[in-house]
C-alpha cells in the first residue's frame, strides 16, 4: 500500500483487504510493540502471567480508554501517543506495571493511510518505551462522515506491585499531596491547535507515560505511597475534589506551589479557562505520608518529565462537607470545585 | 435522570455530569454485571486471578472488539447484546472462561438516555449470563454528527482452561470441521432492518454467547479439540479460508450439510448475497479429531443455540496452494474464496 491510499469501507469487512491492512500497515507501524506474527492481531491473545511474576498469581490491574481527540495530530503528540500514554498511566497510578494492551481502531472511510501509519508509529514507539506489548486488536471501518478520521480504544492489563497498597482509604490527615509538574499544557496545546490560535506555536502537549515515576515511588516508598491518580479530564480540580469526596477529608493546596508553564498560563488566560480544570496527560498526583514527602519529590525529580515535582498541599481532618481549599497567591482562600462539564471536549 | 434526557457534551467532561451519568445511568443499567461501587468504573480495576485458579498462575486470554452496528437496535438484539457476546465469544474460542471485561462507551451529543439505558441493560444481562464482570470503563461524548449514536468497545480477560490445547498447528488430515448452527441470521437481520426491507419481520438476529458450548467441548474432549473460531465478519467463508491458509491444508465442506434457516436463505437470495460470507455472532466452528466428531456434535446439540450442530467437512492433505472446496448440493465443486471486502459494513 502506498502512502497515497485511503481507507475503504471494504478494509473493515473481515476479508482480504482487512488482512492486507493489518499485515501491510498496522503491524509494521506498531513495530516492536506489535505481535510477532500477523495472526496475533486477529484474535484473542494468550498471556502467561506466570512468566511475569515467577509462578505465583499476581494481582492484575485492568483499564480502558477510548481516544477521540481532535485534531488527530497536535504539537507534541497525536492520537496514537495519547492512546498508549493514557492507558499506561491508568495502570501506573494503580501501582501496576503495564504488560499487555489491546487496540481497537475505528477508521473513517477516506482516512489517509499515511496518517494512520503515523499515529500507529507514535503508538508503537510509546508502547515500546513503556514496555507494554500490543497483543490483540480489532479494526472497524465506518462510512465517510460517521466519524472524524479515527478513534482508538486501548485496554490494558498490568501486574500490580506486591509493594503497592493504594486507595482512598489509606489517605490520612497530614498526608502530603505531590504534583509531578506544571498543569494544562496538553489540553491547551490541543485546544489552541483546534481553534487555530497562533499561540499554539509556543505551546506543545507534554503528554507522556508516567509508569517510570510510579514504579520508582512504589519501589522506594512502598506503603508510604497512599494514593496515586493522573489528573486528565476535569484537571487537577476534579482529582482533588474526588479525593476530598471519597475520603471525607478537607484538602488544602497552595496556589503558589503549583508549577505553571508561562505559555500555558497565557493561553488559559486568553481562553478564559482555569488551569486547574484543564485536562493533562502525563502528570501524577501522589498522596504520600508526611515523612515520605521530601523523598517522593526527590525521586520524581530524577525524571526529566517531573523535574518540577513539588508538594502542593496536604490532606486535612475529616469534615461533614469536605472541601478543597486553595490558598491563593494573593493570600486569600478559594474553594476548588468539581468542574460541571467542559467547554471543549475531545482533548483526550 | 429521566428517560427524556439526552446526552450533552458536558457528560463527557470528566466533571459532575460525567459522575452523574456513570452513577445514575450506566451502573444501574449494567446491574449485577457492573461493579459493586461507582468508583469501580472510573479507574483501573484490580483483578485477583489467584482467586480464579486457586493460587497458580493460569494462562490468561485477552481480546478486544469495537461495536459500530447500525441500527443500534435490531430484531433479536442491540449493540449492547453484541458488544458482550462478541467479546465473550472471542475468549470462548480461545478456550478461556471470561472473567473481567472493560467497556469503553463513545456517545453522540443528543443521544437519548433511554436508548443508552436499554442497550446497557442488554449488555448487563448477557454479561451476567456469561459470568463476566464489567470491572472498568470509560465514557466519551463527541459532538452531534461526529458519530451515529453510540459505539461500544469491550475488552476482556479470561482464564484459559488447562485442558485447552488449541491452534492452527494442531489441525491434521482427517480432522472434522463442526459447525454449531445455521448461518447468516444475525447479519441478515441487521441488514434488512437497516434497508427497511419487510422480510426482516421473519428474521431475527440469533446473536448469542457461546462460552457454554466451548467450555463443554474442552471439558469433555480436551486435546481432541484442535481449533475453535466464531465466524463473524467475512462469515464461514473467511474462517475456512483462514484455516486453509494457516495450516497449508485443503479443507472440504459439503454444502448440503451446512444448516440453513429458510428465512435467512430467502433474505440472502433477495439481497444477492452468499450465506457463507455473511457475518454471524454466536456460531462456533470447531475442528476436532475424527474420533471425537460424533461426540462433539452430541455435546453441542445439548445447548438450545446449537441444536443443529453438525459435521460440515474435514481437513485434508497439505497442498502448495491450499483451497477450501465445497461439494455443492447439485453435485458440483466450488472453491470458497476469502471475501474481498463487504458491501454492507457495520453489522457487528
Amino acid at each position: 500500500m502506498s502512502g497515497d491510499d485511503t481507507i475503504l469501507l471494504a478494509h473493515g469487512g473481515g476479508g482480504q483487504l482487512t488482512a492486507e491492512l493489518i499485515e501491510g500497515v498496522i503491524l509494521p507501524a506498531l513495530g516492536d510493540a506489535g505481535g510477532q506474527e500477523p495472526a496475533c492481531l486477529a484474535d484473542a491473545a494468550v498471556l502467561d502471567p506466570g512468566a511475569w511474576c515467577g509462578g505465583a498469581a499476581a494481582r492484575l490491574a485492568m483499564t480502558t480508554d477510548t481516544y477521540v481527540v481532535q485534531p488527530l495530530e497536535f504539537p507534541g503528540g497525536d492520537i496514537g501517543t495519547l492512546a498508549v500514554c493514557g492507558t499506561v498511566n491508568d495502570l501506573a497510578v494503580a501501582g501496576a506495571t503495564p504488560r499487555a494492551m489491546s487496540m481497537g481502531l475505528v477508521l473513517e472511510e477516506g482516512l489517509e493511510i499515511s496518517l494512520l501509519r503515523r499515529v500507529l508509529e507514535s503508538a508503537g514507539r510509546v508502547a515500546v518505551e513503556a514496555g507494554v506489548r500490543v497483543v490483540t486488536g480489532d479494526t472497524k471501518v465506518v462510512e465517510r462522515g460517521a466519524l472524524n478520521g479515527v478513534m482508538i480504544n486501548t485496554a490494558a492489563v498490568g501486574e500490580v506491585s506486591p509493594r503497592a497498597d493504594l486507595g482512598f482509604g489509606r489517605i490520612g490527615a497530614g498526608d502530603a499531596v505531590v504534583l509531578s509538574g506544571p498543569l494544562g499544557e496538553h489540553g491547551l496545546a490541543v485546544m489552541c491547535r483546534r481553534k487555530g490560535l497562533g499561540l499554539a506555536g509556543h505551546l506543545a502537549s507534554d503528554c507522556a507515560a508516567i509508569h517510570g515515576l510510579t514504579a520508582d515511588l512504589i519501589e522506594a516508598l512502598g506503603s508510604d505511597v497512599h494514593f496515586m491518580r493522573d489528573p486528565t479530564r476535569g484537571g487537577l480540580a476534579a482529582t482533588l475534589v474526588e479525593i476530598a469526596a471519597a475520603t471525607g477529608r478537607d484538602i488544602q493546596v497552595r496556589q503558589q506551589a503549583i508549577p505553571v508553564a508561562p505559555a500555558a498560563l497565557a493561553a488559559a488566560e486568553m481562553l478564559g479557562l482555569d488551569l486547574l480544570t484543564i485536562a493533562n496527560e502525563g502528570k501524577l498526583v501522589a498522596v504520600v505520608s508526611a515523612e515520605a514527602a521530601e523523598n517522593a519529590v526527590a525521586i520524581l525529580a530524577r525524571h526529566a518529565i517531573a523535574r518540577r515535582a513539588v508538594v502542593i498541599g496536604q490532606a486535612g481532618a475529616t469534615a461533614d462537607v469536605p472541601i478543597v481549599e486553595m490558598l491563593t497567591a494573593a493570600g486569600g482562600r478559594r474553594v476548588v470545585q468539581m468542574p460541571y462539564g467542559e467547554d471543549l471536549p475531545r482533548i483526550c
